[in-house]
């Protein structure tokens, strides 16, 4: 299980001749995450996900998960954050104080709902988990640092370049810096690890950092960049209708199309400077 | 929530310049699935699932969702498919004599194992489901015929091409017509779509069509193919190194890359003509 990438035999055809080669293809392996913490004065260990993923960053893919999805908060809430390599798992163990409601977990597959289901419904369910608006002030990037982005994106792509297949994620700073970069078979994958980075760096809320995708730009993501304080979101490729109304009723940045010296802005278009 | 796009005002930058215009995006809502059968002599109603989707085609992905997770396993199980459009929901009610596992759907998000966790173990979980290997020989596709399926499911990509923003998977027969194209946000729903009309048309098990989809080639569609009898799953982008051994040790044949006049193939190489 070590590596992101692995070498097959495939054959390779062009028009109609056929060839026998060795190509690279990104791993993708399950990763269970195993939550400890303390209940009733006892500790307990539950398997909370398990998600398919490119290896590596494990410990960052299960703490920006378990950020992500509510049952942490802060760095502070970690005691032990622990990858058994070779075993595709990571053990989490909270600080005794920390509460868990798995519920919460359950409650994103399962919910029923008794007043419809609508984009309007999902902004609302945020608003009920505490997740408020961004300052609409502070951040702002200047046209011509945003493009320099993707490129820079790219030229750390190590595993994309040999296979093809992954997404990245990065967060990045007012100059265009890089701070974190992750790659995963998962768009969403990608991102947790680049928040979890930043978690376990005590960096959330990252107030001063956008989050780049090398994808689209769907709920979900905007949502992950919200929970973590990010007011830009940048992505290569489409944002959704539902992605933009949530940038902007919560003040969240949201470029697509980032591609060539060309973006389109579909939120926040104070956070673009000039 | 009618239409699968939306016009919204954009910023749109190029080097320094900067105009307000119209854009379309991909419309992303949640749909839920309600679903009704019978238990202990009674008619029960659960959600079972809350997912972002692109609206249309709303029955055939709650159709196909349900095959795919092994909730129902033919159109004789269906009493009544139901969208409810407007409110984001589908209402599935099951034919009286059809038993519903509902522990099912948990267990593939929540599944505690004594035996480590790694690719072998999640085709291991496949057999343990009664999915059996299909079989080696039947489906056969020229690759003159196979290089000219991405072109004609990109002419029938009528959103995509207002947005940008959406993922497409069709089934095809062995002369290369596509008999059902679907689109959505998610690169799962858009293969459910499939599944479920090709289910809801008694098309199932498809064992003499193939399966194309526009973005990668990852562990759950080869799953997802498999499940429905598809003998071949055909990818424009890269597949994982557990696509690869899924689609070896079940016989389905596996194509990536699949661009201009070249593709890849993965898996099953006796599937391609010549």
């Amino acid at each position: 299980m070590t590596g992101r990438s692995r070498v097959i035999e495939v054959q390779k055809y062009r028009a109609n001749l056929r060839e026998s080669r060795d190509d690279r293809v990104a791993i993708e392996e399950p990763l269970e995450i195993r939550l400890g913490y303390a209940a009733d004065g006892k500790r307990q260990t539950n398997s909370v996900s398990i998600t398919m993923r490119t290896p590596g960053d494990d410990e960052n893919l299960a703490t920006g998960f378990l950020f992500s999805e509510g049952i942490i908060h802060s760095h502070a809430d970690l005691a032990i954050v622990k990858p058994c390599d070779g075993d595709n798992t990571v053990r989490v163990e909270l600080e005794d104080g920390v509460a868990v409601d798995l519920e919460r977990l359950q409650r994103h597959f399962y919910t029923t709902s008794s007043c419809g289901v609508c984009g309007k419904a999902s902004l609302d369910a945020l608003y009920a988990q505490g997740v408020a608006p961004l300052d609409a002030g502070g951040f702002v990037l200047p046209p011509d640092v945003l493009i320099r982005i993707p490129e820079r994106l790219r030229a750390r792509q190590d595993t994309f370049d040999k296979t093809g297949g992954l997404h990245a994620a990065a967060a990045f700073d007012a100059s265009g810096e890089l701070i974190v970069v992750c790659e995963d078979i998962g768009r969403h994958n990608a991102v947790d690890k680049v928040i979890g980075a930043l978690l376990r760096n005590d960096r959330l809320p990252a107030s001063e950092l956008g989050l780049m995708v090398s994808g689209r730009a769907s709920f979900e993501l905007v949502q992950k960049a919200l929970v973590a304080g990010m007011p830009l979101l940048a992505a290569v490729s489409a944002p959704s209708s539902l992605a933009v109304q949530l940038a902007r009723e919560f003040n969240v940045g949201l470029v697509g199309f980032l591609r060539g010296d060309t973006f389109n802005v579909y939120a926040g278009k104070e956070r673009i400077a000039g």
